[in-house]
């Protein structure tokens, strides 16, 4: 039998998915896992993913490099945000980093009793596939959309990684949430960023000069890593 | 200020929308709320939606004219199922009918404290739109799903909604969730039947041979009616 890929919009809906014995890819495009990714890739050595700011608070105390966003702004009196670009400086190299964010870190959180947590984002699309494709579980992709409702730049990151899973034929695809985001990345893929401009999150991040980060955000294969959580830890993947 | 158009791809995220001075559009198109629209169209006075089997059993024994349908099949013992050609039959002209289905109902009773509820699909598509054009007020297309989950067809009649009321560029529709229906709709829209012959509900009813009921519910505007929550009553919209 083949293995499913199912798509879930929203961290809300997730307790609907029987998870336990699924990978689930936790996929929050702007920017908290195009960041992640940005950083394991870049060298830091593991990240801590935590719901709150207090809990954020608490570690920073206790001497720990903190980065924490909420509704695309960083948090004050923290040590860094929620852009990619901020996690490529060398003396992060070696680094642990304590990580909260508005949906990013609570769609890990929902998702702890799945079988294992990968993170996802164009930035690592065919790395991750490539992982993907040789774990022989069934697949659930969950956006961690805005505050809980549907997004389009996870859906359509979803949908890439569906449409490169099912291009190997060895999955079953034909839900229809999973056709939903393949559909929509078919029509998106050439222009993603035109295609976002009219979006929530586009807007939000572009009133505060974000686009370079979209952009970047956007464009597959940029910090090839695969994050998995291991315990309480996010670290890349080593063959 | 423009009117604004959001999609809610579930009942279990709608408690997220705030509502309260919303009009409702509950669209549940395999098939309670085409069935709704067809008995309306053809000369039913009004339908009492009830959430639960036991309710609806309840109304059978005080003589009520009762439709009970879960996972697709007539619930044994009631007078009538779910398909549209039942709502046909010039005997039902004049009566009351009460109606229980396994998504249909459910979404009606989730959105009971909108200020309006009215009942979309293909069926009622420009009369539905024709209306909601001059009510002023904000609209959520909420999509009945499948036992919470997200569904094509209903997403595809929330698009084909948006998309005719966007027309009017009174409407705003830059929602994330309102892009994406309108979206799929659009490459969709050519060939409705073909490009919803993977997706769930359609192999769920085909494999019951219900191919006429999808290829009539995908059929706009055979039944140009505006049902209307009005009380406990669904009630065709009279001008």
């Amino acid at each position: 039998m083949k293995n499913t890929i199912e798509v879930c919009f929203s961290p809300h809906s997730f307790p609907l998915y029987p998870h336990e014995e699924c990978i689930v890819v936790v996929i929050d495009v702007l920017r908290a896992t195009s960041s992640m990714c940005t950083a394991l890739h870049y060298g830091v050595e593991k990240i801590l993913p935590v719901a709150s700011v207090v809990e954020a608070r608490n570690f920073q105390s206790r001497g720990f490099l903190v980065a924490a966003e909420r509704s695309a702004h960083r948090v004050e009196g923290f040590d860094l945000g929620n852009s990619p670009f901020e996690y490529m400086q060398p003396n992060l190299k070696g680094k642990v980093i304590v990580f909260t964010t508005t949906n990013g870190t609570q769609a890990i959180r929902v998702a702890r009793d799945a079988y294992k947590i990968a993170i996802g984002s164009f930035l690592n699309l065919t790395a991750l596939c490539q992982w993907l494709a040789v774990q022989h579980k069934n697949i659930i992709l969950l956006c961690a959309g805005w505050k809980d409702f549907f997004n389009l730049e996870d859906t359509l990151c979803a949908g890439a990684i569906a449409s490169k899973l099912d291009s190997t034929g060895m999955f079953e695809t034909n839900y229809d949430s999973t056709m939903a985001s393949k559909s929509l990345y078919e029509i998106a893929q050439k222009d993603l960023y035109g295609f976002m401009e009219n979006s929530s999150h586009f807007k939000r991040l572009a009133k505060l000069n974000l686009q370079d980060d979209i952009k970047f955000c956007l464009k597959p294969d940029q910090a090839p890593v695969v994050p998995l959580m291991e315990g309480n830890y996010l670290v890349p993947f080593k063959k």
